[in-house]
């Protein structure tokens, strides 16, 4: 072990308990980003946050508006001048709670039971954030911190990061950079360190369907109106087929097929079908037979309707209803061809007793990065060594949109990991982050930042 | 025109303009029964009902408390000894006003344009109320009410008339009647009275979709989980088939089909294929392509599912789905056979890879009334006389649970008729009530009490 990485970990041991606390603090800010009402509690958490990377030592610390969510930016120059660039993505935003009632204890009020500690955003990643300062603060205050460090955190990441390739064009000069880090792409399992090398990418849509002019009286009008909430359910089972594919007309077209040897390195994970199963807990999986449950999540495109809202609980026709519909992409597919399959298959499908509309609210393409990089490489390394073992190279079925905006705007790759767990419910009810893998995360990142600065 | 009408109509001119005040004072009560917030308007709006019968005169009036809404009471044993008794059923609960933005003034400050006023409850049913009192108030006034009128007017029509079974059972003395006059069924159109004889009843259903333990990340499931959303929408599309028919298994076995004759006089009724396109304004009619648009809502069961709810605006497949779904029945379905067809239903078509729950709400008998009564009769000499043209007799669509409730439990048919018309979106957003209708209804029920009192 090099000695700078030797006394940073020593730093990280005796701050232990301030970096939790710091990360209680942190998760007490609701900071929903898909939540208007939750405008103040955003530019809080930048706040906040700016604050943390002032403390930790950062210079040009500042939280820049855009006309979306704040993000935050802080950089420390250390190292040689040769040494390299480091850009550290982030987000400090959290999807919402709901449903209230299936948590145990308060989203916003973190509590820890055993060796985790629950909160939304505790995984999905507030802790990955603290995990990355703390990784670059214990260097630094070590006195050893060996590369350029950028910091670059967005309040967007879980509504699309809408604003964020508009930032990034403005100041390609401030956030010039050899490798992009992004620590919010999780582990396989508890103990199975990984590198993420391909991420889905998603279009998002509401459809909407229109059937009389106004809500109907049930009894004076059942039986002769086509009730708009029949009609969207026929679109809407029409869109997997017996063996979960998806319908649209030339859906699959420029779906990459999977090689021989990557299905063989895939396989070395460890995400049985049992794996899914537990994880869900429902009843049966489901999906494409010719698949593995891991191909079908990180390799095949799928598409689920999030949420429904059509009428009200009293005997009425509806005049309208609503589905929103996500769809997850893979290489090479693009949204914008999706958008208008989509189309196609509501001209084909749809009966001429309703109308429809076809919302497009955003799409980002999916990633692909190089499993052999230099960055890559000493990530390897950093995660065999805090964990004594090899990492998996693994395909994820998640978004970070950040990924493809670095790609095309600064014309640099990311290297993917993580800590969150599958049992860490990102997204659900009882978010939670496993505490010993998140400090054993810290210190991969001081390995990570030590190796990248040299052999 | 009997010396007993002709002067209870010259009390009504007198006093149009109090009536219609007193019409907008009743609305401006928020009687929603289907939310448990408005318990304190239901109350209100019980109270003011039986303050304005004491001031009618009527004896005896009482508002009883029942473990659902308060039911209003009240009589007037006028006429011979000999003559008969006519209870009138009425109901002061009204629809839910959502979706509001649809409305051009407020729902509960009624408002006059042209000939209508415009508020939830108008037509469905304080208007209709307004005017029996009207009817019996007038013919009391002028000292010329020549039989005993009974009122009878609950809270709960608009949520399945929980409690009034019970009432009836244990108040058999007090209600004993002759007839019923239920003037909630409405109009088939402008200056066309009709007497309806036929009514669907209902059942309602919640059906709950299973799929994950909890919420769960659409990028890191999807594919491999079946959502329920998906599922649900599957399972609603299943219930009817291409031409619109009811697909649970042995649904129509007990549907009583139309003898021609009946076929050929509902074809008298100004209700074409073009008068619901008008009046419900989809973009085209639907349904069973072997019957008219009129014999699919009054002699044809229906099924429509009237609220979906599931998910979040946000990525994530829910733990479930629901679905609110409305049965319109005809003789001789009963709504506990519906029932165990859904089961069926169910068994056969859900897939094993969600679990399912189907909550069976509430269901009431469909009804068949006697077109030749003597209350029949009458009232079509009362409509006759107020419109100068025949009334026709009509199978309507909606249901009204308490007919049932008296065949079965008082003995006793009702006679029903209305002066709702098709146009006056009850139900719906803007509800209305035709005013020089109203005026003609009320006129054509002091003509059937002094009908039905003797020739």
């Amino acid at each position: 072990m090099p000695n700078s990485a030797e006394s940073a970990l020593e730093y990280l041991t005796m701050h232990q308990e301030r970096y939790l606390l710091e990360l209680q603090e942190f998760l007490r800010i609701p900071s929903i980003s898909s939540d208007p009402t939750h405008r103040a509690e955003m530019q809080e958490a930048a706040s906040w946050l700016a604050g943390r990377l002032r403390v930790a030592g950062f210079d040009q610390v500042r939280v820049f508006s855009t006309n979306g969510q704040p993000i935050v930016y802080g950089e420390k120059l250390a190292g040689a001048p040769s040494a390299p660039t480091v850009l550290i993505y982030g987000h400090y935003d959290v999807q919402r709670a709901e449903p209230l009632e299936d948590w145990e204890s308060e989203p916003f009020e973190p509590v820890i039971r055993g060796n985790n500690l629950y909160a939304r955003g505790a995984t999905d990643m507030k802790g990955q954030i603290m995990a990355s300062i703390g990784a670059a603060e214990s260097l630094l205050q070590a006195g050893n911190l060996p590369l350029k460090v950028k910091f670059l955190v967005e309040g967007e990441e879980e509504v699309g990061s809408s604003h964020l390739a508009g930032f990034l064009s403005s100041n390609l000069d401030r956030l010039r950079c050899d490798v992009v880090l992004n620590p919010d792409a999780g582990m396989p399992k508890r103990d199975t360190p990984a590198i993420v090398y391909s991420l889905r990418g998603g279009a998002g849509f509401e459809l909407h369907v229109f059937g009389p002019a106004q809500d109907l009286h049930s009894g004076t009008f059942g039986g002769v109106v086509h009730n708009p909430i029949h009609a969207l359910s026929q679109l809407v089972a029409g869109l997997h087929d017996a063996n979960g594919r998806i319908t649209l007309p030339d859906f699959y077209e420029s779906v990459r097929s999977l090689g021989a040897a990557e299905r063989k390195q895939l396989a070395r994970l460890p995400m049985n079908e049992e794996h899914y199963l537990e994880q869900s807990g429902a009843p049966a999986l489901w999906g494409e037979p010719d698949f593995t449950a891991l191909e079908r999540t990180g390799a095949r495109p799928s598409l689920d309707v999030v949420q429904l809202r059509a009428g009200q609980p009293k005997s009425a026709i509806p005049a309208s209803a609503t589905a929103y519909i996500s769809f997850r992409l893979v290489p090479d597919q693009k949204p914008e061809e999706v958008h208008q399959q989509f189309i196609e298959y509501l001209r084909q499908q749809a009966p001429p007793t309703i109308s429809w509309e076809l919302e497009f609210l955003r799409g980002h393409p999916p990633v692909l990065v190089d499993r052999n990089s230099v960055a890559a490489q000493a990530m390897s390394r950093a995660l065999a060594n805090a964990w004594h073992k090899e990492p998996l190279f693994h395909r994820v079925g998640g978004s970070i949109p950040a990924v493809a905006m670095f790609q095309e705007i600064l014309g640099v790759d990311s290297v993917l990991t993580g800590f969150a767990l599958p049992e860490d419910n990102l997204h659900g009810p009882n978010e939670k982050l496993h505490l010993p893998t998140w400090r054993k995360g810290t210190e991969a990142l001081v390995h990570f930042f030590t190796s990248l600065s040299g052999p």
